[in-house]
Formats: C-alpha cells, sequence, structure tokens
C-alpha cells in the first residue's frame, strides 16, 4: 500500500506553510518541504535563499537545477521511504514551485523544466496540488509584517511575483483534476476546512 | 566570431588536466574545469567530492543534479563570455563526465541525463571531446601514488570506474566525429603532441 502526497503550493505570504502544517496534523501525515528538508537541501537553501550581503552570483539555469536537486535528495531521503509505507505525505512546494518561479518567473522554457524535473522525480506527482491564491502585494505585505529576513525570491519584487503567481494560476487552471486553488485572502480556520474537506474525498 | 570549446575526458588519474593545461598553452586558449570552478562550484564540489568523514547523504539523482547545475553555472560565468568574445576554452571535465559517471557509472537512464544537461547546455557541446582512456587498475594506481586525498568517486572502486571507462569508449565509439581516443599510457609529451595535431585541424 502507498500513501498519497499533497503539496501546498503559492507565493511566499500565501499562508501555505501553515496550512501544510495544520492539514498534516489533521490527517496524521508525515510532513516536508523544499527546499530545504535534508542536510544536502541545507546547503543547498543557504546558497539559493540566504547568499547574504555579497551575493553569490548564480544563473537562472544553475538555480533551477539547484531546486531541483534538492527536490531529488527530499523524495529520496523523505517521501518515497513514506509513501512505501503506507504514510500520507504534505509537501511545502514540490514541482510546481520550479514550474512557477524558474519557469514563468524566471523565464525558462517549461517543457525544459520539466525535462529535468523527470530525472529527480521519475513521473512522482502529487495526487493534489493545493494552490493559496493570493494578490503579490498583499502577500509581500504579510511577509513584511512578519519582520523575516526578505531572501534572494522575494527581492525579484511585485513583477517577478506576479508572474509566478500568474504561472501558478495557469498551471491550475489546466490540470482542475490535480489542483485546487482557493483563495487565500480569508481566515486561517476557513481554508484549513476547504482542504481538510476536499483532501478527506482523496483519502 | 566564436572560439571553440574543446573537452578534456576519462577517469582520474588519465592524465586529463595535464593535458587540459598543455593544450590551452599551446594554442592559447581559456581554461576551466568542472565541477567547480566557479563560486557556486566550490561549495557544490565541495558536498559531492569531499564531505569528509561523516558522508553527507546524497542521491544518484541529486548527484547528477548538482554536477549539472555546475555546468549551468561553469557556462554562464566563464565558458559563454569567453567564446562570444572569439576565445577557444578548454574544458577539463564536460557533459560526458555526466554520461560516464552518473550514466553508465551510477546506472541512470542516459537520455534522461540528456534530458537535465540541455537545460545547462542549451545545446552547447565541445567541438571535440578528447578522451584519455586508460585502465581502472592504472588509474587508481596513478591517483595512489599521488597521495591526493580519495574522493567520494574513487571510493567507488575499480568496477565503478570500469563501467565509466566502458561508457566513455561507448560514446566515443558512436560519435567518431566529435570524440578522439587516445592510449593514456605513454608519455606525457607524445599524447601532448597528438592532442594538439588534431585540435590544430579544428582551429
Amino acid at each position: 500500500m502507498t500513501g498519497k502526497l499533497i503539496a501546498l503550493e503559492g507565493i511566499d505570504g500565501s499562508g501555505k506553510s501553515t496550512q501544510a502544517k495544520l492539514l498534516a496534523q489533521s490527517i496524521d501525515a508525515d510532513t516536508t518541504f523544499e527546499p530545504g528538508a535534508t542536510e544536502l537541501g541545507t546547503i543547498i537553501r543557504k546558497s539559493l535563499l540566504h547568499s547574504s550581503s555579497k551575493d553569490l552570483s548564480i544563473s537562472v539555469e544553475a538555480e533551477a537545477l539547484l531546486m531541483i536537486a534538492d527536490r531529488a535528495q527530499d523524495i529520496a531521503e523523505n517521501i518515497t521511504p513514506a509513501l512505501s509505507l503506507g504514510r500520507n505525505v504534505v509537501v511545502d512546494r514540490f514541482s510546481g514551485s520550479t514550474i512557477a518561479y524558474q519557469g514563468y518567473g524566471r523565464g525558462i522554457n517549461t517543457e525544459k523544466l520539466q525535462d529535468a524535473i523527470r530525472l529527480a522525480t521519475d513521473g512522482l506527482e502529487p495526487t493534489l496540488n493545493i494552490l493559496l491564491d493570493i494578490p503579490a502585494d498583499l502577500a509581500m505585505e504579510r511577509v513584511a509584517a512578519t519582520g523575516k529576513q526578505i531572501d534572494r525570491m522575494e527581492k525579484l519584487g511585485i513583477d517577478f511575483l506576479n508572474r509566478v503567481r500568474q504561472g501558478y494560476l495557469s498551471m491550475a487552471s489546466a490540470n482542475p483534476d490535480n489542483w485546487y486553488i482557493l483563495d487565500s485572502d480569508r481566515p486561517i480556520d476557513d481554508i484549513a476546512e476547504l482542504i481538510l474537506s476536499r483532501v478527506k474525498d482523496l483519502l
């Protein structure tokens, strides 16, 4: 018996990390996140997101490949072992993030990205991707309000985040069977309830 | 006018790094190497090759993707800028290494690897790959004699290196137009002369 993989997707500030935790608690699933959930992943995440004052030079293609390498390791260490024990897994970002950020955001051809992703996933896809949709300006305000360090991606600004958001919406609209779009501008508990209700249908 | 890219390939101990330097001097070319020729690359190389006593867990797919990410950055920072100035570039390892080590050595499907490599290279291939061919046992003796630290790849032992060697020979035999196979068990100067003679025909 194999568990199911459910991905939470959206731009930072959409509340997806909070909802990933709440969902995992409700259905007693394992959780993981990308990038950075493995020892190798923490090295990659540090290079990618917080290269601090003196920015490390990373080409858009190298960035995409590092994100995908992080996914390969997360799958090998966390996801596949849990799924094969029959555990359900909730992942905070998965392949959809690569297509949205590095494809729609950075402008890399999305078919090329899919080809590289296949090396990491061997075809593993979430049974359901949950997109917490939020306007980019509102998401940025929420992130700013937390006082957290602004990372490399967020520094790219509102035009970039708007492209990422549109990328998510395009993907989700084109694949309604395994994407569920939720307006994130509502109370946390309401969102959690809607997600749980949709996920229960799958389990 | 665009310069030409020439790759030196072979297992460690084949003498390819020495020959890369000699060739670059002879034809006044720029040099680079993979993995590790950029700031990002040094982080990747450190993770991949010298994860010291307590080995970092890296899946074979993550390893391949990190190698390819390193290539993407080497191309962006070193290779493309030089080629577009009309400079010739000699690179110590390129895509052939990924196919030989991660494909034939580690057992990853080589077409999947080629798909991921395309994201890094956008189709850039060396005008010529020079394979310094050497039996794996002789190569290991040579590396041991240098007293250098044995890295992650070399620790995989002679069966692994034999598969890598056979991978190189398969690729090179299948593509005689852009692979040149040289028996590496002969004096350095003789090899350098043969390489220079072949490369001069291209320039």
